[in-house]
C-alpha cells in the first residue's frame, strides 16, 4: 500500500510518500511560498539528487496538482500513475475535544475540523484547504486526518482544566490540549519496541525538543500529561516561545511598552525562548558556538534556562506517573544536542538516570544512551511524524475493506 | 529585647509585641479600614480576651499612635511605657534585587524600597509609609525591614530569568523573585531544628500552602527556586489566582471577552484558582465540604487540580536539588488539610515518601506525618512570620550594639 503523507501549512505543503509494505519513504518534497510570489518545489527521490522546480502555484490545489505530476512525472517521479495513491494521510493540527485518535474523512470530520479554527487559527485553515484540494484532484481516494493534539486527549481532568473561571473552558473550550502528540506516540511505541517490553508496564518520558518543543509523560501507553497546553506557546522554554511565564508580565509589559495583546504575543511566540534570553539565534548549534566556543555568557545562560526547564518538566512527570522507566530525548535538538542532553539529566541519579557519556555522543540515530546498570532506559530516538501518520492511515483503510 | 512586628497593607495595620527573651507574644492586633470610615482595631493580650477599638484612623500614622497606645495602656495594654519597645521589625513585601536579607532601616534603605514600588505597586507604597510613621512616632528607636523576597535572592540566574528578550530584565528588573520567604526561611530552619540536623545538608521542599500558595527548593539552607515570580500570581493554583496559564490565553480572552490588560489580570488574579474551577469558593473547608459531603463534581476538580500541580512541583524540584530530605507542609490549607496532603503525596513513593496516614490527621502543630522507616521526612510546621520577623530584628539590633 503506498500512502501519501501531507502537511500543509499557509503557505507551505509537506509531502512523502511511504510504501508501507516495507516502510520506505519513495520520495519527499516541499512546495513554499504557495500563494505568494517566486513559489517553488524541492521534491527528492529516495536515492537521487534532490531537484528544484520552478512553478507558480496559486493556492494548495494547484501546489498538490504539482506534487502529484511530479510524482507520476517518468524523469522525476517514482509512479507510473498517480492512481498507485492508494491512500493519502493529512497532518492535522488541532483535533479540539472531538478527535481522541486518527480518522478518516468524511463530510462530518471537515465540519469538526471547521469548529477548531478558532483553536488553531493559523494552522486549521490551510489544514482543511489542504485536505479539500486533494479530494478535488484524487476524488475516490480515502483519505486520513492524524492530529496533532489526539494523542493527548487521554489527559484526565485535573491535568487539563486551568484554574481560571470554568465559564472559559464552557464558553472555548479553553483547556490544555498538547501537541506534536504523533512524535511523542512513535517515539513511545518505538521505545517500548527497541526495550521489547509491552507498552502498557512503562513510565516513559518523551522529550521532543526541537524549535518547537515539548514532553509528555506516557503511562502504559497513554498521555497522561504534556507540557504543551491551550496553545504550542505553553511549556518549555524554545527556540522563540517563551513557555511558561507569570501571567502578570503580559499585562506589564502591555502598560510599560504601550503594546496591543497581539503585539505582546507576538513578541512571546518569535522574540523570546533562548532567542530572547541570549539575543544571538534561536539555533542551538549558534548558542552552543557562542557559549562554549567564545564564551558569550547570555547565550550560556539561555542554554542552562533551556536545560533547566526541561529538568523541572521530567522531575514533575515522573512525580505524576509515580516514577519513571524510560525517558527518550527526540526532534532535533533532542537528537542531535548531547551537551544539552547532559545539562538535562545531571542531578537526576536520585531518579535512577545513569547516563553514559560515550554513548550520549550519539547524534539523529537510535541509541541508548544510558548506562547498562541504570534503572531509567535513556534513548535517543529519532522521530518519524509522517511514518505514524501513514501507519495511522494504512490502519485505517485496512479497516475499511 | 521586646520587639513590635508591623505588616502594613494598604488599609490595614497588624501587629505583634514579641518579648525576645522567652520567644512569647505579649499581645497582638489588627488595624482595619485606615483612611476609611468606621476603621477600628481589634487587640488582644496574651491570655485575656481580644477587644475592639472603634476609633477614627486617618492614616497609618494615626493608626500606629493609636496600636502605641493601646499597648501602653493601664487596662489594655501590657507596656508600662512605649519605650519599652526596643525595636520594631518591618515586613516589606519587595525587596528587589537590593535585599538578600533583612536590613537596618535608614535613608539609603527606604530610597531603595521607593526604587522597588514598581516591582509592588500595592504593597511597598503601604510598607513605606508605615515606616515613615514609625519613624516619627518612634525617634532613635532602631528598625528593621524583612522582606517577602530575600530569602530567594540566593536562586541561580537560570531559574529566575525568563525566556523573553532580555532587555525587559535590564530596563524593567523582570525576573523571578518568589514570595513568602520569611515563611519559607522559618520552616526550613524549624525542620532541620526539629530534626536536629544541620541545615546545610538538608535538601529541603517547603510548601506554603494558604490563600496564597508557593513552594520553595531549599538545598542547605539556601533556596535554589521557588514557584512564585515577577508577582505572587505565578505558580500554583491558589484560593482565587490562577498560577501558571499558557500566556496566549490571557491574550486570547482580552480579544474575546473585550477586556483590557487590567480586567483580565484582575480576573486572573481574584476570580480564578480553586474559585474560578469550582464556582464555589476560595475557601478549602468549604471546597472539601462540597467535594466529600455533597458529592460536588467541580469542588472535586478544584482540589485535584491544585493538589496535582502542588506534587508536579514536588517532583520538579526534587529534580533540581537531585532528591529530597524534607518535605515541610505549612499555613492554612499545608497545616490544615489532611486529605490535601494525601492527594499531594500520592504516588511519590519513588521519591521515597511513606506517608503515615493515622500522624497525618494532625492539624496545625509540628509533627512528623512521614512513617518511621520513611526515607523522606514528611512534616507540618506550622509558619511563624513574625516570630522570624522579630528575630532577624534582633539580630540585627545586637549587631548594632
Amino acid at each position: 500500500m503506498k500512502i501519501l503523507v501531507m502537511n500543509c501549512g499557509s503557505s507551505s505543503l509537506k509531502y512523502q510518500l511511504l510504501d508501507m509494505d516495507n516502510g520506505k519513504v519513495l520520495a519527499k518534497g516541499l512546495a513554499e511560498r504557495i500563494g505568494i510570489n517566486n513559489s517553488f518545489l524541492t521534491h527528492q527521490v529516495e536515492g537521487k539528487d534532490k531537484i528544484k522546480i520552478q512553478k507558480d502555484m496559486k493556492n494548495h490545489k494547484e501546489a498538490i496538482q504539482i506534487v502529484l505530476e511530479t510524482l507520476a512525472d517518468k524523469e522525476m517521479g517514482i509512479l507510473k500513475d498517480m492512481k498507485e495513491i492508494d491512500a493519502v494521510g493529512h497532518r492535522v493540527v488541532h483535533g479540539g475535544e472531538f478527535f481522541t485518535d486518527s480518522v478518516l474523512i468524511d463530510e462530518e470530520v471537515i465540519k469538526k475540523l471547521e469548529a477548531c479554527i478558532d483553536l488553531a487559527p493559523l494552522h486549521n485553515p490551510a489544514n482543511i484547504e489542504g485536505i479539500k484540494a486533494c479530494q478535488q484532484i484524487m476524488p475516490g481516494v480515502p483519505m486520513a486526518a492524524v492530529f496533532d493534539t489526539a494523542f493527548h486527549q487521554t489527559m484526565p481532568d485535573y491535568a487539563y482544566i486551568y484554574p481560571i473561571p470554568y465559564e472559559y473552558y464552557e464558553k472555548y473550550k479553553i483547556r490544555r490540549y498538547g501537541f506534536h502528540g504523533t512524535s511523542h506516540k512513535y517515539v513511545s511505541l518505538r521505545a517500548a519496541e527497541i526495550l521489547n517490553r509491552p507498552i502498557e508496564e512503562l513510565k516513559i518520558i518523551t522529550c521532543h525538543l526541537g524549535n518547537g518543543s515539548s514532553i509528555a509523560a506516557i503511562k502504559g501507553g497513554k498521555s497522561i500529561d504534556t507540557s504543551m497546553g491551550f496553545t504550542p506557546l505553553e511549556g518549555l522554554a524554545m527556540g522563540t516561545r517563551s513557555g511558561n511565564v507569570d501571567p502578570s508580565i503580559i499585562t506589564f509589559l502591555m502598560e510599560k511598552e504601550g503594546l496591543t495583546a497581539e503585539e505582546i504575543i507576538e513578541i512571546f511566540n518569535k522574540k523570546s525562548g533562548v532567542y530572547g534570553i541570549s539575543g544571538i539565534s534561536s539555533d542551538f548549534r549558534d548558542l552552543e558556538n557562542a557559549a562554549f566556543n567564545e564564551g558569550n555568557k547570555r547565550a550560556m545562560l539561555a542554554l542552562k534556562v533551556f536545560a533547566y526547564r526541561v529538568k523541572k518538566t521530567i522531575g514533575s512527570y515522573a512525580a505524576v506517573m509515580g516514577g519513571v522507566d524510560v525517558i527518550v530525548f527526540t526532534a532535533g535538538i533532542g537528537e542531535n544536542g548531547p551537551e544539552i542532553r547532559e545539562f538535562i539529566l545531571e542531578d537526576l541519579e536520585f531518579l535512577g538516570v545513569k547516563l553514559d557519556k560515550e554513548k550520549n555522543k550519539v547524534r539523529g540515530k537510535e541509541e541508548i544512551i544510558s548506562t547498562q546498570d541504570s534503572k531509567v532506559k535513556v534513548m535517543v530516538i529519532p522521530t518519524n511524524e509522517e511514518y505514524m501518520i501513514a501507519k495511522d492511515t494504512e490502519k485505517l483503510v485496512k479497516g475499511l475493506k
